[in-house]
């Protein structure tokens, strides 16, 4: 995809320049505009989005978060009045649309975390459908024991709680996303892609400019944050690091995990540099795969735990339905704290087989 | 210590035999005497023992195991009468005497763990000390903030929650304690042990048997127990395995635990079964010593674990307290989860380094 100078007198042949940059903007603007078509032919304006609406919604979300990071990385090669201008437009755009997925898989965790602290033996699917349908919204009182399965009445009184509360945020977000989706600014966002796919406003100099300085420059911002990271006590399983603060009287008890979502980001704009260098595809390398995934489970458990100490703070909840919050809390600030070690191993392998 | 034959022409020359047995019972019963003496003499019959009084306690015990660990191990070469009467009695002895410093250690775990799950930054000791300034036994509502320090209402309370069961227990236990040394099967048992002091009932064979055999099949015993532990998931760090049960509704949630705490037993009876072979001393192999304090970690954390849940089951306690009980619960049970991967790391280097 990239359109690559060959002319052998061209200090910049065969390296990516701005051309390759364009090209890689215009193939995810036409990403985006192809998946705002499926998002509305799927009807993406029904109440309860349809599986297929969901994935629109994906790679609507996808395509700008790709367009919005390499706004940022290659900035200096970019119109910068545009630039700015289009950024938080689209970071205002992805999340809107992300937060009900968000809410939406953020229960589903915290429903098979409380089967799983129950010993249930069902597989994970069938706890989930088991767990949805012991806790039918809106109902707070213990459902007859044949449909709690192995829940306790806490586990289930917390289930129960969690899904009216994540249902309700849901739904807000839905509704958010659907007035997003037909908002005046999102249809200024639109027309803006629908240009960039055809004119990417670089500057003169750009389509012979080397790309790999900038790029190289988004990896240290990386390696930078990630050198700043507690990486020696992740390293030691059970440091009991993550759990630190889980009573603390502190309104916001985690500041810990502001560094380790930071590198997340910066990981991402990274693997996108890559992909604009390496002609648009995604960039196969296992280890960086792992140690993204380490971080988005470590972003996932953390808003988790999050969600679960809120629900505990509801005014009048049973003893047992509190105490099966707090275990629940404690198990997600655990993964928290699994995630850092499985970033820190996969990071490891990456330094050591470094050249 | 060990009385060996020197003769040549012994098959049993230079090897520990039944007279090895015999001076190592004696010289345990002489130090549960010892023992004895030093508890009656720093008032074991004060209302709050005191600091030599405990260690009394623990002396008694530490050889009250070492005998009855010896007469279970090498049972074909003792009277049999005689050892199968005197080994329920030591274990009565060393349980009862074990309790009172059981609950005091169990109330300290809980109590640091508290402390350190609320982010406080204060050293254990220090930690400890305001904790129990903050839970004055008997007061149910929160402390003046000054007093808590970091902890928030609810650890707070559960703090004194806590402080007030443990302290009842452990006084009953201390009552219970006082009761037994002063009643006639406790002076049965001393007068037992007073005289294995100067007389061991050995078989008539035992004095030219090689001890070697028994030693190596309670060796054994733990080698296969241990090969039944699921050693291979305590070796991935946060398996999750340990609070699996956490929110079961089985009255007996952690029979996963059991096989663990069987490994504990035969590994101290092994332990002592090298003091026979090696003369009485204390046997210094610092991997078998790791992989002990590990196992009584993982005993004092599922025990921790247990009361904490139980805690959580007294009547009319605030939503708040039940939370952080949640919490401590399940950060025990992780507790229990770091001793196991402890034990396999321990255990797997000395398997390493067998020759």
């Amino acid at each position: 995809m990239a359109q690559q100078h060959l002319d052998p007198t061209d200090p910049t042949a065969g390296v990516a320049t701005g051309d390759a940059l364009a090209a890689y903007l215009r193939a995810q603007a036409t990403e985006f505009l192809r998946a705002l078509r499926l998002h509305r032919e799927t009807g993406g304006s029904q109440a309860s989005g349809a599986e297929e609406s969901v994935d629109a919604a994906r790679l609507l979300r996808r395509s700008a978060r790709r367009i919005s990071g390499s706004l940022h990385t290659f900035r200096p090669l970019l119109d910068s009045d545009w630039s700015e201008a289009m950024r938080p437009e689209l970071a205002w755009l992805s999340g809107t649309l992300g937060l009900e997925h968000a809410y939406e898989a953020r229960l589903e965790r915290l429903l098979l975390a409380l089967h799983r602290l129950s010993g249930a033996a069902t597989l994970p699917a069938q706890a989930v459908d088991a767990a949805l349908a012991a806790v039918p919204g809106g109902t707070s009182g213990p459902a007859p024991a044949s449909e709690r399965g192995n829940l306790t009445v806490g586990a289930a009184k917390a289930g129960a709680l969690l899904e009216r509360q994540l249902t309700l945020a849901r739904t807000r977000a839905h509704s958010t996303a659907l007035q997003a989706l037909g908002s005046s600014r999102f249809h200024a966002v639109a027309d803006k892609v629908a240009v960039l796919a055809s004119e990417v406003p670089l500057t003169l100099t750009a389509p012979t400019t080397d790309l790999r300085p900038l790029a190289a420059a988004a990896e240290e911002r990386l390696t930078d944050a990630i050198a700043a990271l507690p990486l020696v006590t992740a390293g030691h399983p059970y440091n009991a690091e993550a759990l630190v603060h889980g009573l603390s009287p502190d309104p916001s008890p985690h500041p810990q995990d502001g560094p380790w979502h930071q590198v997340r980001l910066l990981l991402r704009l990274h693997r996108y540099a890559c992909e604009v260098l390496h002609g648009g595809g995604p960039v196969v390398d296992v280890r960086l795969l792992a140690a993204g995934q380490a971080l988005n489970r470590h972003r996932d458990a953390s808003e988790a735990a999050a969600a679960a100490a809120q629900a505990a703070r509801t005014p009048r909840i049973a003893p047992a339905t509190a105490y099966a919050l707090g275990v629940l809390h404690a198990d997600q600030r655990h993964e928290v704290e699994a995630a850092r070690f499985a970033f820190q191993q996969a990071w490891q392998k990456q330094i050591i087989s470094a050249p």
